[in-house]
C-alpha cells in the first residue's frame, strides 16, 4: 500500500507517527522558509510541510508542485503552530522526509474547489475532474448510502434481490426503446427495458413474492432538462397484497431513509385522492409544504359582467399571504410568468386585500369593493393578502395555477429545504384520453388493475374507471409509483382491447404473460422509485445530473467519451444493417 | 394482506390460532371423509384438512383443486395425528373453515417438483414455472445472499458502490460489442459495456479510491455452453495500491463469502505464477484439490528408438494412484477421451505399475521393465498405480494432459465437491502471440501494466514480459480476474503501438483515458469477479444458468418472452436503418 494514512485521518493522537500520505496536491503555499502543501484524497486534507533550513533539496520540489500532482508524501506526525479548527486534521501536519511524485498534471481546464469556476459542458467533458469536487463525492457517497440502505431495509423485510435481464424485446407500448441488433439473428433486435415490469411480474407467478432490483432502466426519449435515457429504479413487486399492504411497506422504506439518513422521524404519510390532488393543487404531485390551496369562484365571480369569468369553464385563485405589498413590478412579474409558454395563461387577475381593509384589483371596472369583499370570504384572505385568478378550461387552467402557486410559494419562502412533507396520491384514473385521437392510453401501465367495484364501467365508460395506481409524492416531486396489478387473462385481455391491441398484437407481445396467468398466478402489486431522484431530493439539490458518475447531456451524448459514435463497417455488416442516409 | 402467515411459519406454538394462509397447490390427497391439500410458497409447505363430515361443500370444494392452483386458505391451527418429521411445519396442519381460489391452474407442461420431468428448452419456456422448483428458489436466494455480503464486506472496507454507464462507446479490442443505435443521432451508436474497465479507472483518477460495483456485462461471442450474452460481474477497483494489497483485499472478500455462506474457515491463498502452472498442471486456472502433477520425461524416454517420443517436444504425464487395476475398456475409453476434437491427442501412452511391482505399458516395444522403472522413478508411482503419457508440442500436450488430468482426477474421485482449494494464479505474460499473424494481444487487456524490472524488453521481446496480472482461482474454476493498472500516458501509448493500434485509432477510442493521465492519475488496480460463477461454485452446480433467473439458450434467445425479434419498420426508420438481407 502506498500510504499508512488516509488524507482525512491523523488527529493529535498520531503526535510522533511516522506516516505515508498519498494524494492529490490541493494547492502550495510558500511562507518565507516553510512551504505548505495540502494534500487531499476521498477522506479529507491533510497540510504537509518542507523547511527550506532542513532539507532544502525536498523543499524546492515540494515548490515545484503544481495544483493536482499526485504524490506520496514520507515523514512525521507533528503538532501544527498554527492550528486549523475547519479542518478535521487541522491539528497536525506531516513534517516531511520523503516525497515521491507519481503523476505530474497540466493546469486542469477549471479550479477543483466546492464552487468551480467551470461551465457544464467543460465539467462534463472533464468529469473525472469534476468528480474530484467535494459536492460531487459528497452526492455519490450519499447514493452509496442510499443504495445500502434500501438493501438492508427490503432484506430484513423478506424481499430478495432479483437481477432481470437486460436484453429483451421491444414492445411499442410506452416511451420508444432502445434497441439491440442481434448479430446471430439477422434483421432480429433486442430492447433494452424501460422497467422490468413483466419479469417482476413474472417472478411474482414463480413464487418470489417479495422482489426488488436497483435496476437501470432506458428510455429514448426525446430529452428535456433533467432527463437522462439510463436511469436507476428501486423496482419492487409483492404478492399477495391489497393496496395498502404495498403503500405501509414502502412508506417503512422511506421513512427508514429519513430515520438513517436525516436523523428525521416522518409522521405517517396523508393519502390524498387524484381527484382531491387536481382540484386542490392542480398537481398529481402537489407540494404540501404549504397551503395555497386552490378556491373555485365560479359561484362568486361569473354573471358580473366580466367576460373573461363568464365564459371560463374554471374560475380559480389562490391567496399569497402577506403579499398585498407587492409593488407594481412584482405583479407585472407575476403575469409574465403565467404568460410563459411552458405555463400559458392568457392574463393573471389579482386582488389585494389592504391593510385597512379596502380591496384593489385588476378588475375594478367590474367588481365592486363589496363584490371583492364575497372573494376575500371565498379565500379566507386576511389584511395584507394578495388573492391571483386564473380562469380557462378547467385543466389547463389548473396546471397553470399549479404553476403560479409554486412560484409565489417559492418567492414567500414557502418551499423549506430542510421541510418534508410525504402523501401518498392514490386512486389514480385508469386511462387518458387523448384529446385529438380519442384514443385511451393506460395512465400507469397496461398491466394496473381497474378497482373492482368500477369494472362495470371499463367498456361503456373507460374514462371514469379508476386504478388501483398510487405515487408516492414529497414536496411535489415525485419519487415513485406503482399499483395494483391484473392477474387474470381476461381482464387482461379485455386491457389491450381497450388499449386499442389487436388480439394478435397482444400476444406477440405479451403472449408470454398471458400465457404465465393460466398456470396460477398470485394477486399481486408494487411500485418503482426512481433511484435518482430520491438522492437529489435527500442531497437538496435539483439536478439528478448532480447524483450520477457519468451522465449524459441533454442531447443524450456523454462530452467525456464522446458517445455515441459511428461503428464500423464491418460491425455493421455483421449486424445485418445498412445506415441510411438523410432523405 | 392476504396471508397472516406464509406456509413455512407456523409451529406447535400456534396451535389455537386463526390463520390465513395463500399460496400454490402442491397435491391434493382424498382419504376417505378427509382431503389434505399441501399448500406451498417460498417459505415452505403446509397442510390443509377438510372433512367431508364437518363441511361437505368446502371439502368438495378442495377436491376439485389442481395441482399449482392458486388458493387463500381461512382455518385453526391444529396439532397433526400423524405427524410428518420431513416438514419443519409438519408438527401441525390447518382446519379449514374457508377457501378462496385466486387463480386456477392449467396442468403445468412439467412437474413441479425437486427433481422434475421438463426437458430444458421446456423450461425456459416455461421459466416463471421452472422458478417455482425448490433448486431454483435455493440458487437465487444464495445468490441474493451473497450480493448482500458483497456489499457488506465491500461496504466495511470504505469501498463506494457507484453505478456506471450501460450505453457506453464501441471499441474494437477483446470481444465483440452489442450496439444500440441512437435514433437523435444518426448513423451513431453506443455500446453496451462488456465491463466497466475505462469508467473505474477514471473513478480512481476521480479520487473514488476504492470503487465497485455489481453490475451487467455483455458480450456478443459465438455463444459456447454455460456462456450468456449478458452476465453479471463484481467490479473492483482501487488506488494508492500494489498487487499485493489487491490480492489480500479480495482474498479476504472470498473468505468472507465462505465464512459466511458455508460456515468454513479458509486458510490463506497460496500463489502460483501462471509458468508453473502450465508446467505442474497445463492449466491457468489449475485445480488443485488433488495431485496427479505433471511429470516431463523428455530426458527419460526420448532417444530409445520410439519415435513418438522422440519427435516430440515435451513427453510429459500423470500418475493416477491406484489405477493399475483399470480394465482394457477403461484405458481404451481414456485414449478416446484424448482423442475428442475437444482434447485433440494422436494417442495416449499408458504403464502400470503392477501390484507385483512388474510393468505394463503399451509401448513395451520400445521399452523394457528396467527402462519403465526409470519412468516410475520419475513419476514416484507405487505398486497399483497407472502412469498416463501424452507427446507432442509443449503448449498442446500440456493442454491435452490437463484434460486428461482433470477427467482421470474425476473417474478417481478426487474433485470433492465439498472440498475447496482456492489460488492465485499471478504472473501472467503481458501478451499471447497470434500464432498465424503473429500480431501480440493483451493477454488481460490493454491496460495492464508490465512488470517494472521488465519494462525494457517492452519493444525488443514483449512475448517474454510478464504482467501485474492475477487471477483467483478455485477447484479449477476461475472465479476472478485483474491487475495493476498503466497510469502512465507515454507508458499506455506505448502498449496501443504495440498492441497495433495506430496513434489516431489510439487516440479515437481511448482519448479520454490518456487524457485524464494528463492530470493527476493515482497507481491503481483491481479485479472482476464472474458473479453467476461465484453463484455456481457455492451452489455446488456447474451451469451458470441455474443461478440466473432469465437466461438465455446457447443460441443468445429467450424463449420464454422469444427475444430477439424484428421490430416495425417505423422503429427502423426512426433509427436511420435498413435490415440488409443476406446476400
Amino acid at each position: 500500500m502506498h500510504r499508512s494514512h488516509t488524507c482525512g485521518e491523523l488527529r493529535i493522537e498520531n503526535v510522533g507517527q511516522e506516516v505515508n500520505l498519498a494524494g492529490w496536491v490541493q494547492r502550495t503555499r510558500d511562507m518565507g522558509g516553510m512551504t505548505f502543501v495540502d494534500l487531499r484524497d476521498r477522506y479529507g486534507i491533510t497540510q504537509l510541510s518542507f523547511s527550506i533550513d532542513e532539507n532544502e533539496k525536498l523543499c524546492s520540489k515540494a515548490r515545484k508542485l503544481g495544483r493536482e500532482f499526485v504524490v506520496k508524501a514520507t515523514g512525521k506526525v507533528v503538532e501544527r503552530e498554527s492550528k486549523n479548527p475547519k479542518l478535521e486534521t487541522g491539528d497536525v501536519e506531516i513534517l516531511v522526509t520523503s516525497l515521491k511524485v507519481f503523476s505530474p498534471s497540466e493546469v486542469p481546464p477549471f479550479t477543483i474547489e466546492d464552487e468551480t469556476d467551470g461551465g457544464e459542458e467543460l465539467r462534463m467533458r472533464y468529469r473525472y475532474l469534476d468528480l474530484r469536487r467535494k459536492p460531487l463525492l459528497k452526492n455519490l457517497k450519499l447514493r452509496h448510502q442510499l443504495a445500502l440502505e434500501t438493501r438492508k431495509f427490503l432484506d430484513q423485510n423478506e424481499f430478495m434481490e432479483i437481477e432481470t435481464p437486460y436484453l429483451i424485446k421491444s414492445t411499442p407500448e410506452g416511451a420508444r426503446d432502445f434497441v439491440v441488433p442481434s448479430r446471430m439473428h439477422g434483421g432480429e433486435f433486442y430492447a433494452l427495458p424501460q422497467s422490468p415490469q413483466t419479469f417482476k411480474q413474472l417472478l411474482m407467478i414463480g413464487g418470489y413474492d417479495r422482489y426488488f432490483q436497483i435496476v437501470r432502466c432506458f428510455r429514448d426519449e426525446d430529452l428535456r432538462a433533467d432527463r437522462q435515457p439510463e436511469f436507476t429504479q428501486i423496482d419492487c413487486e409483492m404478492a399477495f397484497v391489497e393496496q395498502e399492504d404495498v403503500l405501509q411497506t414502502f412508506e417503512g422504506l422511506m421513512k427508514h431513509f429519513f430515520k438513517e439518513i436525516k436523523g428525521v422521524d416522518l409522521p405517517e404519510f396523508p393519502r390524498m385522492t387524484y381527484a382531491d390532488a387536481m382540484a386542490r393543487f392542480g398537481s398529481d404531485k402537489p407540494d404540501t409544504r404549504f397551503g395555497m390551496e386552490f378556491v373555485e369562484l365560479n359561484d362568486t365571480v361569473q354573471k358580473k359582467g366580466f367576460k373573461v369569468f363568464d365564459d371560463a369553464e374554471l374560475v380559480v385563485g389562490v391567496c399569497a399571504e402577506g403579499a398585498a405589498g407587492w409593488s407594481r413590478k412584482q405583479l407585472d412579474a407575476l403575469t409574465d410568468f403565467v404568460r410563459r409558454p411552458q405555463v400559458g395563461a392568457q392574463g393573471l387577475i389579482y386582488c389585494k386585500h389592504n391593510e385597512d381593509g379596502t380591496f384593489k384589483s385588476s378588475v375594478d371596472k367590474f367588481f365592486d369593493q363589496n363584490q371583492l369583499n364575497s372573494w376575500a370570504s371565498k379565500f379566507d384572505s386576511k389584511p395584507g393578502d394578495l388573492m391571483l385568478v386564473l380562469a380557462g378550461p378547467t385543466n389547463k387552467v389548473r396546471k397553470q395555477l399549479n404553476e403560479l402557486r409554486l412560484y409565489v410559494g417559492g418567492e414567500l419562502g414557502l418551499r423549506n429545504p430542510d421541510e418534508y412533507s410525504p402523501l401518498w396520491v392514490v386512486d389514480f384514473p385508469l386511462f387518458e384520453q387523448d384529446e385529438e385521437t380519442g384514443d385511451f392510453h393506460a395512465m400507469h401501465h397496461p398491466f394496473t388493475s381497474p378497482k373492482a367495484d368500477q369494472m362495470g364501467f371499463l367498456e361503456s365508460s373507460p374514462g371514469s374507471v379508476n386504478a388501483n395506481a398510487y405515487d408516492m409524492v414529497i414536496n411535489g416531486v415525485e419519487l415513485g409509483g406503482g399499483s395494483i396489478r391484473i392477474h387474470d387473462e381476461e381482464l387482461q385481455k379485455q386491457m389491450f382491447r381497450i388499449l386499442g391491441f389487436s388480439d394478435e398484437e397482444a400476444k406477440a407481445q405479451f403472449g408470454f404473460l398471458m400465457g404465465a396467468f393460466k398456470y396460477g398466478a398470485p394477486p399481486h402489486g408494487g411500485i418503482a422509485f426512481g433511484f435518482d431522484r430520491i438522492a437529489a431530493l435527500f442531497g437538496g439539490t435539483d439536478s439528478i445530473r448532480d447524483y450520477i458518475a457519468f451522465p449524459k447531456n441533454n442531447a443524450g451524448r456523454d462530452l467525456m467519451i464522446d458517445s455515441p459514435s459511428e461503428i464500423s463497417d464491418e460491425q455493421l455488416k455483421e449486424l445485418h444493417l445498412q445506415v441510411k442516409s438523410e432523405s
